[in-house]
């Protein structure tokens, strides 16, 4: 068990994809201020002032808005060769692929629902370049100050069908811990919250309202304070950027929040706060349907998008 | 190497020495904002309302300031059994002890410097009484927003007469990661930053200006907030409480900081920010005396107390 | 019209009914963190730390709750002389009365809708008593740091059936600013928001969606930054103090609010921020309907009591 | 007395000298966030998001650093006779001149110490350009969100060979009002405090430790949030602009500071926080020289040169 649990060591970036790749662009470089550090055919590779490794997030030009892949980097090449065997024994592996700008071969798999993923171990830290290079060196690269200036990528929610199968994988096969999940009344699973470290979520699974597959919920981006999510949403609000959800605090991981969706129809979120995980035996919080009723930290009741909407958008169930 | 990495979980409480425990425990529950969860002989266990154990503080009388000791928290009984191995290998292994106030049995051992720890396993998660039973069950407590309302130890610091003696035990035999260092051109390391997580550091190692051994620089308490920093420097100032340093950014590690004396004379810092360390080859940061003396992030040179006052206080050497 | 403007110079304070005076007092003094400055017969007398009088607030015990008075000063005793002769020309004068603890004699009168007002000039500047003597001279009262801190009461919310009557009624015959407003397409003046300083809103008139008469929307009390608004909403959540609107930032005059029912019923707001008229010239804005359809500044839609409730609570009229 | 008081608005605009332009200009463009607005011969006018006006900021070439003029804008046309007859009363006048970009005529007069004044009421309001049109209507301008992001000017502190002849000035000629002071055990006022508002400073007058005349200490810039103080901060770490003072609280008028070296070598702050002062009897406090010996309200001493700096540059005197 203790082994599966530090094999893997995070999520190194996720893949966007955009049907506007220019508008997304735009929106990730100008309004939250990351850089562009890589080009490659129809993708572009950007980062925060806080990412160690060349980028996080990697935007590419699709018809469909959604999650292309998930990156994930092991924590040694041992610990990358038994993941990969557990994950072949899952029925679930897709085979390796030659690497990808920034990283070496990497192994591609998906969860039980669908969405893709790949895990590594190689990967190049970053250099930056003069114009980027920092007045103290235990930064990764310079501050700029554009925009929202996000630091790097947070966290990754997703969509399922079935939240306990996808939450167990996770756990299982690739090492997650549990710190928070819902389950309502009838025993149905509704949301996880997965870790690989002390911070409250890394991995989020939400069971998606229309019963699709392989859907992204949002890519959650870190501030170092809540002022900066604050002053973000005056960003948005100046240019014009869709704000689902103003600032404030989750119940579910007290984090600090402000949704809103880039060009390309993605939800994204500017993210700082929550709590730590020192412990080992640290309880997962299971909420029932009764308390999630109470909405947000502060009361607030997020619209109804936020808990249906996602992407690849799909027609509502006729059914329902 | 592996399994050495992830056995010591966390630091799970501190010992503080005070010549005035009615004093320095006013100013932990009344300045601080600390709730007493437990009372023994002639200590008092102190927690802040995030801590999920009971405590993280064991303030107790002495004649005079300094640390008491140290308690880590181990992964499992299995890691447990696997660190006191490895410190008995060193000599440096005192033995077991029966368990305090929320904890069971307990190894104890010293660094190489002489500051005295134990490490144990089995530790009680806090159950809050009916009222400071806080409204969303992933709080441990309720906040109750007495003084600066540290939320709970963050970090140690500790001065040492050898700190590459001290740092190298740190890593090789506890298992703590090295994110930052200080190395001076004759080749002494005079700082060494230490974490068992993603947190920049948990564990200091900090060269002795006088060249005694087995001292404390400070125990530092988490807020959430670089606003709540200077809240607390406010309240220290209509309190009577001796700042050292007001809150600024250090250059090392990058945290947030605000450093007072307790009324015992220990140094106590309230701290947040900083950055976190997800990659498995993070390469530590390595400083020059040059680039430290540029002081602070912004440029704030700490006083002279800030680098050579620790407790318990001893007299600098003659020869100096 | 030169001496108009300055004639009166700010709300000295403001009484509050309530049904309830014992719980309500705890909220003020427990979670708002005011102290107790005074107390007679059925009132206690309130201060924040940052007020120069000896109280801004007067918590009197009542069957109902609402607004007591609201008490001005004037800038000078002439101006106190100039302001009651005009407000006697109105009809709207109800005379003198002796005082009350910590101030003169002063003038009584209503508004349009009949809010009580009184006006006075003498007023007593605070002298903290020894265990509230702050650390520097230029802080009226130390900072106790009990609860949400406020530092003073910042502006007053009333309702009234006819808010432009009311409106120039506060800037003809007391020399209130007007610096935003809400005028819907049939002309109906819905909110005014009137300033004796550069402070962008000191007295506020919104419409009573009910059509009473003299009732108040909420009173708002003062904190130096938006992340103190965000803890007192940590604190109002394990207070069980009902939070109305969560803390989110206006769109109407741009100020950081926070709003919560007191025990006894009252609406109170914990505000921050805003903008500053230093321009004599200053046009005011002048909002349409579809543009208050917009919502907050991040596009927060209050709830519908925020837009209906006042105290004293009254029916909805039967025809709506 | 009362017209007086009431006669000055605000300081419109100061002119800043610069003997690097351009290097002047991308800091305040680029690092502070400000947009050129106009440009005239060897001027450049710059403004912040929030000002109504249309600048703030006058910049422009000359051989030495310093302070061109501060200009003030008078109440009402009436007003501004009134000044101007006061001030041509005590012979320190200088004339009418026809106006500059965005306003109309000015009456040009200096203080005793000699800074140049001027005085106008007619003036501009902002309109901003198609991309620059604020989402809400009543923000002057879009916050753009580029480096500090400085939302206005907020106050000039300039030095003089005799405070106490240059504030009696301001209170009796331009009715400035007097919220703080310095007095040496001496009987030398050292420093005063002046506004025209509650603001708790508009301009300040501080001793030139050199005894020269006509020099500025600085400009200081307001952000609405102590945050945005900390982050601008980081960006002049990262842009190579000299910190003279980090991020911190003032003991005299209680403001958030951040001082730093434009490239022309004048000093800028950062600022925001204080207090407001709404009555009319407001009691100035005065500091000791035994008080001011305490530093800044944390405890934090500035460094010699904050006492000393001034633009131009000068000589210490040969004495000294």
């Amino acid at each position: 068990m203790t082994e599966i649990l530090h094999d893997v060591a995070r999520i190194a970036h996720a893949e966007l994809l955009t049907p506007t790749p220019e508008e997304s662009l735009r929106f990730f470089v100008d309004v939250l201020g990351m850089e562009e550090e890589s080009r490659d055919g129809a993708s572009v590779y950007l980062r925060g002032w806080g990412d160690y490794l060349r980028y996080s997030l990697k935007l590419t030009e699709a018809p469909q808005p959604g999650l292309g892949q998930l990156a994930l980097r092991a924590w040694s090449p041992e610990a990358l060769d038994r993941r990969v065997a557990a994950i072949e024994a899952t029925g679930l592996g897709r085979g390796w692929v030659e690497g990808d700008v920034g990283h070496g071969p990497a192994y591609r798999f998906t969860d039980p629902d669908g969405h893709l993923f790949e895990l590594f171990y190689e990967a190049e830290r970053y250099v930056p370049p003069e114009h980027l290079r920092p007045s103290w060196r235990n930064q990764p690269q310079r501050y700029v100050g554009r925009g929202a200036g996000v630091k790097r990528l947070d966290h990754v929610n997703v969509l399922a069908a079935d939240v306990r199968a996808n939450r167990t994988f996770a756990q299982d096969v690739l090492g997650y811990r549990l710190y928070e999940r819902i389950e309502l009344d009838d025993g149905t699973e509704t949301g996880a919250w997965l870790s690989l470290s002390i911070a409250a979520h890394e991995l989020i699974y939400v069971k998606d309202a229309y019963g699709a597959s392989g859907r992204l919920h949002h890519l959650a981006f870190w501030v170092d304070t809540r002022e900066e999510c604050l002053r973000a949403a005056d960003l948005f609000v100046d240019n014009d950027v869709y704000i689902e959800a103003a600032p404030s605090k989750h119940a579910v991981a007290a984090g600090f929040f402000l949704y809103a969706y880039e060009p390309g129809g993605n939800r994204i979120e500017v993210t700082t706060g929550g709590y730590f995980v020192y412990d080992p035996d640290f309880e997962p919080t299971v909420w029932t349907a009764a308390e999630r009723a109470r909405g947000q930290f502060w009361g607030v009741h997020t619209i109804e998008s936020f808990h249906t909407y996602g992407t690849p958008p799909v027609e509502p169930p006729a059914s329902r």
